[in-house]
């Protein structure tokens, strides 16, 4: 029973890209430039501000160059971008982005429906994005993100066995980095620890982050059972914004604010000030006041006794 | 890695208890009867109906004795109450209840405000219950419930080895099962695995329930947490009810059809149909259309894949 939690954890924010390209509201860019300085100042060091796919898709992201630029002015700040295929890898390679995720869709499925490639189509598009980021001689790295990951709206089932192959075939293809997605809300803790284990058995330190959302309220029950199994960085958005087009009113992401407080409860240094960063989710609530937000810490407040643990509790 | 959960898990439904003690409308006894019908109809086989305490104190609860005893009218129903002191536990005998449940909290501050006794006056209370108990010759088994268990919203800080020394002192005192409860949403899954495990290693089969609440977003997570120590029985509210009165608007207990979800997507038995939950929590939603209602499943649904686990995964 004494599986030992890490002493330090990763948040990345994402808000700004899986957040916001889920929601009504387009958020103008002085907005979102105040969201990643409240984030920067609140201790976040990794943010992923947006993605590079053509504007009339996505119109609440077509600012996404531009708040690389300023991110970047933040001194330490790790910053990721979404690119669907190689010509949104060739605009982020032109940003100077520090990562760019590449999403697979493991669900067939969901693939064909979201990306209108089959998933060893998109393991073949990452083989072209490594070999133009290394012939770009840009450090720009290429994290592959394998979603639906525990099941699918469309499909149903997932083979666990697929999206290891998947995970393996983006290493093969020159990912630098892999991680695994609930796209839409369906691991449990069960699932988690058995998939994750696996998959940071076959890719070790390449293994780069878990990515789950709170559909059914699982969310962070997810990333503690991920935890367990080694792993140290999660997605999550402000205000658990993000939602799921198949589930009205649903939550999103998994909350920062929520999972910042559970992780520091627990003794697992993030570096986030949490204080700051509820004071920011304020400003995102003023922001967005005609969505649905979501997150629970913001109304209870911190407990009297946080940090709770002792200094070397989580050995 | 390979902590083995349980096959099987009790959910212990206490929303006609804690839930409706902590909000402004009063049900009638009818209302709580068809509640009290609809969770035996979805496999629930224990519920809190009520507390045995002065009527102009709660007189939420006031109907306990008649709800009592239509619960015992539904063949393989485990009936529990809640009683305070020794008067209580004289109506419950009478009653005919299953199981009465003792709190005591382990936070001097919370006790002396809350029960007008330090926790060793509780225990006390329950060597008196006991001789009663065994005098009146019911089988009514006395639970232990030791709350505050990791943390107070007055006192603070409150040492584990106080809650776990209360504990055992309520063991030697006569209780036959002891439970811990975080009753003011402070626990997280490092606490909870640590102090689980060390009240399991006390108390064995003796040790009966966890009881979380989800002020702060943790209730499920510190519930995975506990089941890696081997805990099997949980409370939880129908649409996480309860809240508390320190933190507006926070949820409450740990919502029932949640719970029921995360263990059943688990593989974990609890013989809950979560399709009747669902239609329950919408009946307790008509007659709580005032109060502020939890949970998230009722909003996305079952994942088309449920069961996920195939038969046989939770060894």
């Amino acid at each position: 029973m004494s599986v030992p939690f890490p002493r330090h954890a990763v948040i990345r924010e994402v808000g700004l890209r899986d957040g916001l390209q889920s929601i009504r509201t387009i958020l103008p860019t002085a907005s979102k430039e105040a969201w990643i300085r409240g984030a920067y100042a609140a201790g976040l060091r990794e943010l992923e501000v947006g993605s590079f796919v053509p504007a009339h898709l996505l119109p609440q992201l077509a600012d996404t160059a531009q708040l690389v630029a300023f991110a970047r002015t933040l001194p330490g700040l790790f910053v990721s971008v979404l690119v669907p295929n190689l010509r949104g890898a060739q605009d982020a390679l032109a940003s100077g982005a520090d990562l760019m995720l590449v999403p697979l869709s493991a669900s067939h499925a969901h693939s064909l429906a979201n990306l209108r490639k089959t998933p060893d189509e998109v393991v073949a598009e990452v083989a072209r994005i490594r070999a133009a980021r290394d012939a770009s001689g840009a450090k720009t790295l290429i994290e592959g993100g394998v979603g639906t990951a525990f099941g699918c709206t469309l499909q149903g089932h997932v083979d666990p066995d697929e999206v290891l192959r998947l995970m393996q075939a983006l290493l093969d293809a020159g990912a630098d980095r892999v991680s695994l997605a609930d796209t839409v809300g369906y691991a449990d803790p069960h699932m988690v620890r058995e998939l994750f284990a696996r998959a940071v058995d076959i890719a070790g330190d390449r293994f780069w982050c878990g990515h789950f959302h709170d559909t059914r309220g699982l969310g962070l029950a997810n990333v503690h059972a991920a935890l367990e199994t080694g792993v140290t960085r999660f997605d999550a958005c402000l205000a658990g914004i993000g939602g799921c087009p198949h589930a009205p009113g649903a939550s999103g992401n998994v909350t920062t604010e929520d999972l910042a407080y559970m992780l520091g409860s627990m003794g697992i240094d993030t570096g986030i000030d949490i204080g700051r960063l509820l004071a920011l989710r304020e400003d995102v609530a003023g922001w967005l006041k005609d969505e649905t937000l979501h997150g629970t810490l913001w109304r209870a407040g911190l407990p009297k006794t946080f940090p709770a643990q002792p200094a070397g509790a989580a050995a």
